[in-house]
């Protein structure tokens, strides 16, 4: 076995290179994370052969020779489960995968024949693409490491005010925590039961459709379920101002409590995540169900809106932000797609990337003011529906061919998409009537895709020149 | 919140002036970790008032004025779930708790008065107690530490050519290995899938009772499930000798891959958990289910003896052990109980600690030798039984009354326990019948029990003097 310090040589070289690339994927929980990768891989896979990649040039030029899967370079990173994921595409009926937990990798290692020959003609390289995947609500949690308990607590009553249906969801949480002073004897098993509560709030805000939820790691606890580390949550009525009050009270005090919980979260869950992964990749694709929160109504629109912005801080790294102040991360390069296009007919895509970009407005800003290069782009990673048109009295109208979950054959028009921020008279339309369909049958070749090929172009194109 | 290091600091004061001491309980899966902590919190917390500790002099004496449960040290640590545990011995009927995953911790305040008074005759003194529970099972990967891949994999090998039972359990797997070449090039799928036929095979073989099983973290994988340091398995056929052939395969070989996962398992898994928790541990005690192993026959009954022996290794550290070499523990008192005593007849107890010694007779020389301060005992941590008499022909005979967890009233004599190591004329008479029994259903005192005073006495008495 090689010393790992003579591996990570290795990589660095690799890298000076231009050889290796480190790509990560994330988005919030139903982006479609999983169905991107496992389409990527199977694409790259099938390069030199069925994969229809006509807007990455090197596939065009048939340079592209095709990728196979190498082992990782981090063992204790779960493996991207591909193999299931097209089990799950080739079951009959077909099924989505299930959606990945927490952080997974995959190595792939393309071959190529470089765009400008040298003198020996039949030249071919070697590129090793290491693909993470990680889930967007990590990036949430960002923001507390800007915050002490204290703050976060203000920020986060704040936030518990908005909109009804959210609010709802927290009600328990909220008889609950009423109940607590910040200077009361701190009780084990009480701070845990109202801890839990709040998780609860957060897990049903997720099933609901709400996306802007802290802190991420509550609702994937995996092996630290039960430790005081995730037992935390804000307390009412804080004010920054009482600060120096609250920070004398006894170490036992309910305030202490948490707020060192709250610490320990900050220093041992969001920090590391940027330690040990974030700040080492070089190319960054963002997914976004904007589709799905147009059809969940104005409440999650908006929200899915303020999670985004949140996110995007991760990326907006000019040398003031709090990312490149701690971390000095080297992404250079950045897509963000509109997932399930597919889900619309095709003369919508255009609307869909327009509304895309009104809903990351803010954050395409501060990423153009950074000078971090960005494209904003719609896909659909893995085909569900067909394009079809209807011919009624006479005019001809898009439409969709697919099949539903439920497993009902249907021929649609989902609605118009709004090709900018939906106004209160979109949704007293109720213009938008978006179906969820099963992935299309799969048949021997590469699967299908709308604009895959257009995202890899971005993501890696220039390292097949 | 206190500086990390002003609490450490204040931790060590405390254990300075012996007001301090962490208690860890251990015993492999099914040995009753979870109820022997429960009933111990719960009869500290009963102390002054309900509870039965005669055995336990501070209690005898009436100078235990109780326990109350504080917040833990470690915050990243699972709490163990004492509140989940009572609730199930609560229930109608009465169930055993669920079992603990990995490590857990809760940390009791425990007040008394001093035997020896001084001119303050009503002083009062705390005595900080934090208790911790994890799987024997990871101290099963002990020898890990020992062997490299090579020397591992050979010693695996011959392991799983021991009894026939334990052997069928492997056989997919083996199958599957034996398709492998060390100098083949790794296909990581390939080698995923073997991984997961030989995990299968080790919890097939927990199912079936056996416990001499490695890597343990295999059986409970947790936040690693899918990650590359988790997919390793022995290579068939390799031998020491072949050290230098092996050794120069390239590294994507088979054979390389495989030592790198195992190396970074050892590394990455089983070192951290020694020096992280193992060497800050002040009093341990091993719990054993010596009549379950009784039970199941002569196959694991034996297996059960070589797990014992591994496992015994990480206490028995004299000078010159693998333990003391790597981490200097500190564990300066240690129990080995058989639990359950309960599921036997008073009169047998005297013979199952027998057993006990006769089991763990090669360890306990070792223990001796290391001068470490060890006892043998029985016990029932929540007793499940009640003792009765049956006149036969004028003659009385011990039983036991219990429901079984099917739910029968039964009253019966479950067998006479051996006191030394069973020989095949015991396992041909069929002389033991053990019934598994649901706990009674609790009035309102403390848990009724069997010599968890004694044990506590062992483990805590002196620190309450």
């Amino acid at each position: 076995m090689p010393h790992p310090l003579a591996r990570e040589l290795g990589n660095l070289i690799e890298r000076g290179r231009d050889r290796q690339l480190r790509l990560a994927v994330t988005g919030l929980s139903r982006a479609g994370k999983t169905a991107f990768l496992t389409s990527l891989v199977h694409q790259l896979r099938h390069a030199g052969l069925e994969a229809h990649l006509d807007l990455l040039p090197a596939a065009r030029d048939d340079r592209l020779l095709g990728a196979s899967r190498v082992a990782q370079g981090d063992l204790g990173v779960p493996r991207f489960p591909y193999d299931q994921a097209l089990a799950a595409l080739d079951d009959t009926p077909p099924r989505w995968p299930e959606p990945t937990r927490g952080i997974s990798e995959l190595r792939l290692v393309i071959r190529y024949r470089p765009a400008k020959r040298g003198l020996l003609s039949s030249e071919i390289r070697e590129l090793t693409l290491d693909l993470f995947d990680y889930p967007g609500e990590w990036l949430l949690d960002l923001p507390l490491l800007d915050h002490d308990y204290l703050s976060w607590s203000e920020a986060q009553n704040h936030r518990l005010h908005d909109g009804d249906t959210r609010q709802a969801l927290f009600a328990e949480w909220r008889r609950a925590v009423a109940e607590l002073a910040p200077d009361d004897e701190a009780d084990e098993a009480q701070l845990a039961a109202i801890a839990e509560r709040y998780a609860a709030g957060l897990r049903a805000a997720r099933e609901a459709g709400f996306a802007d939820l802290q802190p991420g790691r509550f609702l994937l606890p995996g092996d630290l379920d039960g430790a005081p580390v995730l037992q935390f949550f804000p307390l009412p009525g804080l004010a920054t101002s009482q600060r120096k009050t609250l920070e004398a009270l006894p170490e036992n005090s309910v305030y202490r409590t948490l707020a060192a919980r709250y610490a320990h979260y900050r220093q041992h869950i969001v920090k590391p995540f940027y330690q040990q992964h974030f700040r080492r990749f070089d190319r960054q694709i963002v997914l976004v169900d904007v589709l799905g929160a147009l059809n969940a109504g104005p409440e999650r629109f908006e929200d899915l809106s303020r999670a985004l912005g949140t996110l995007m801080q991760s990326f907006a790294y000019g040398k003031r932000s709090l990312v490149s102040r701690l971390f000095s991360p080297r992404i250079d390069r950045l897509a963000i797609a509109a997932t399930k296009a597919d889900h619309v007919t095709p003369d919508q895509h255009g609307q869909l990337v327009s509304l895309l970009e009104a809903l990351l407005a803010e954050p395409l800003k501060d990423l153009r003011f950074a000078d971090v290069p960005v494209r904003a782009m719609s896909l659909a990673s893995i085909r569900a529906t067909r394009s079809r048109e209807v011919e009624q009295r006479g005019k001809r109208t898009p439409a969709l061919a697919g099949t539903t979950l439920d497993g009902d054959e249907v021929l649609l028009f989902p609605g118009e998409v709004p090709p900018r921020l939906p106004d209160p008279g979109f949704w007293a339309r109720q213009g938008f009537d978006f179906h969820a369909f099963r992935p299309l049958p799969r048949d021997a070749g590469a699967l299908p895709h709308i604009r895959l090929d257009a995202a890899l172009d971005w993501l890696i194109g220039d390292k097949l020149q």
